[in-house]
């Protein structure tokens, strides 16, 4: 596979100038800073002291647990926080897609869980170039017995070995066995084509429910499953993968898998995402309820730290009341909230200030956010924005180029997106 | 400025197998076929025949009221199609930021209407650097004193002078002048302010409003002060410039200004950009409401045609009535109607079928959508399905690369976006 590609250029939003392509260490040499205007508006950063907050939190908090972290990469789909997330202790990154794993693989990442149903000539062709490397240690899910068919067809000719995770699902939800009936297929058709499909443990999406007791059913029910499994000697993997949690509900997965007694070695592996950039959107909500009710984070002083912001301009304050700012559904999240205004600026002036809690987004265009103010608030064409941000997937995938920035706003690297 | 990059790397969505960079050209030599299953999917594929069909249709409805068409290019932000609209005619194409002119001066683009405010250091800065060219034809809108001021700070500085059109805008609207008295203001500045800033007329954006009566209010109002600014000479352009016109309401825009009557020279420029792709949501519906009642679409024997889709695997099946599909919010717009299921093909069979018309999306995750079928439906996991979609510029700007196929379903070429 050819080289990744290391340079930046010269057309993302969100950048200063630069007249040829550069890598990140040299664009972090020019000395851009956010508040002397020297990018480009609308921009998407990251804060350096918050993502290494972040990074730590959750280090610490699985570490609590004796588990491991495989965070989602496809939040950000940026090998340089994945590369951030291994350095900070992670057992592996998580997937969704087959280009994703193939994004990472190419970036340096070497243990992938991609959970997510592995379809498609291409799709598993791009995986089974990246299975020739004995050192490649990856892992999807299944849950049909029509998949596992076609998965061994497919691996079977060339000779390799697919490691798989049978999915647990719940009526009403997305994929995932439902029942006692269709386990027993999927475990027929598994056994079955064992020459090309290596079953290796169970995995669990709880994020498909939205209250506490279903989800605690369910891990219930992923902790038998998976005993069964050990019981009847089904995983070629020793120990035995158990895999669960989002972004919302990690601390209840951790509770209930950490808590569960099983007679064979299991390796139990939590997959949150967005807490390397947190939001203050569902993701706040969710650690609220965390900070209140799980002794691990209690314990550590401070909870996740949103660690994204949307920079954007004023650009005409046309009627009383009404700024109409130059960010849209182009560049921020608007699926589970508006970006919230966090930070104002005025060029010229020393730092930025706390905005009035009354300033609301309250309607997104492509490129527009409409800004409800009131009359007589300081507010000035021109005038700098910062924004936090609801859902950090779906805010990252409007990037190519994300600037870090320290304390003082200044651009010390690049992060580059692979969607 | 650095030339512009023409391969296509490896790491893109929704391609094929290459294991190094190419051009498109190259890639179309690789005779990769979609119905082969040869390209990755999720995949979001432009036909064609649809394009050209919807580029003709344009161009024979913009030349019937003798308008002049600058196609808004932020909808794909993929400078091949912005060639393919010049090609067909198009006088200019229409912009939103400065980024986006960036892309398109780079890729050849020399006449640019940016319909939005200029707001920024950086922002100013980009537009400065291409104005050094005397062959580049740039306008953009005003609708305040103080980005005037801004401006002419800004390119007074660098001896330029910037060509601008004042924007006119509604009560409750987005940006635009609301009043006659904030009229006189920005003439006052850009008065004051000639040596720098160029009045060249009158630009309005009626897509803001949802309403027909209204419309044709703000279209009069748009007449009536074009009239006033060459009645008082105002314009140091000649022809003035006119424009308006998104994609839902360019009937009732060319209907209104091509009705007007001027005293001086006025040349008008109709700005839909979604055209080219068209959809099966809020354009679609547009779209019957122009058939029946514009004298010049009801002359054509078809309408425009969706030429857009994304291919998606169906990769579960976990109980009656439901498929989860390979397609997220990642990958089609969800802001104004789900995607609509247009063809289902079972790879092995020898040509996509119309699938039924209970088939319907139900709900979209990051990378997933709920397909509601009925029991007993033939879906399979491993069937593929092509959804139209509903708002093409959500949708575009998830893919950096788009195969164009023939009517054979082959990649006969790559479309690159530059977000």
């Amino acid at each position: 596979m050819q080289s990744i590609p290391t340079s930046v250029d010269l057309f993302n939003k969100g950048l200063g100038a630069i007249d040829h392509a550069l890598n990140a260490g040299e664009i972090a040499q020019l000395d851009w800073n956010l508040l002397h205007e020297d990018l480009s508006l609308p921009t998407a950063v990251l804060y350096q002291d918050q993502l290494q907050h972040n990074l730590d939190w959750m280090r610490r908090f699985i570490a609590a647990y004796g588990m491991q972290l495989a965070p989602h990469g496809k939040t950000t789909m940026a090998p340089k926080l994945f590369q951030m997330q291994l350095d900070a202790g992670a057992w592996g990154i998580t997937l969704a897609t087959a280009q994703q794993v193939k994004v990472a693989y190419a970036h340096g990442v070497r243990r992938i869980l991609m959970a997510n149903q592995l379809v498609g000539k291409q799709n598993m062709a791009i995986i089974a170039e990246l299975l020739a490397d004995p050192e490649f240690d990856f892992y999807c899910i299944v849950d049909s017995a029509r998949n596992i068919e076609q998965l061994a067809d497919y691996f079977s000719k060339l000779g390799l070995r697919l490691n798989v995770l049978i999915e647990l699902g719940v009526e009403g939800g997305r994929s995932g066995v439902r029942n006692d009936g269709d386990l027993d297929s999927v475990l027929a058709a598994i056994e079955s084509r064992q020459e090309s499909i290596a079953l290796c443990g169970v995995e669990i999406y709880e994020g498909v429910l939205n209250d506490e007791p279903s989800i605690r059913t369910l891990l219930h029910h992923a902790v038998e499953v998976t005993r069964k499994l050990a019981r009847e000697g089904r995983s070629l993997r020793n120990p035995v993968l158990l895999s669960g949690a989002g972004s919302a509900w990690y601390d209840v997965v951790a509770e209930e898998f950490s808590a569960a007694h099983f007679e064979v070695a299991v390796q139990i592996i939590l997959r949150p995402g967005c807490y390397l950039t947190h939001d203050v959107g569902a993701y706040r909500q969710s650690q609220s309820r965390i900070a209140a009710s799980n002794p691990i984070a209690q314990q550590m002083n401070e909870g996740l730290k949103p660690a994204l912001h949307v920079w954007a301009y004023v650009q005409s304050l046309p009627e009383a009341g009404r700024a109409i700012i130059g960010m849209g559904k182009r560049d921020a999240a608007f699926d589970s909230g508006f970006p919230v205004p966090a930070l104002h600026f005025r060029p010229g002036t020393s730092a930025p200030q706390p905005p009035p809690e009354h300033w609301i987004v309250t309607k997104m265009m492509d490129q527009h956010a409409y800004l409800e103010i009131r009359p007589g608030d300081d507010l000035r064409v021109g005038d700098m924005v910062a924004f936090d941000i609801c859902h950090p997937c779906l805010t990252f995938d409007k990037w190519r180029t994300l600037p870090i920035l320290n304390g003082d706003f200044k651009v010390i690297d690049i992060v580059q997106t692979f969607f």
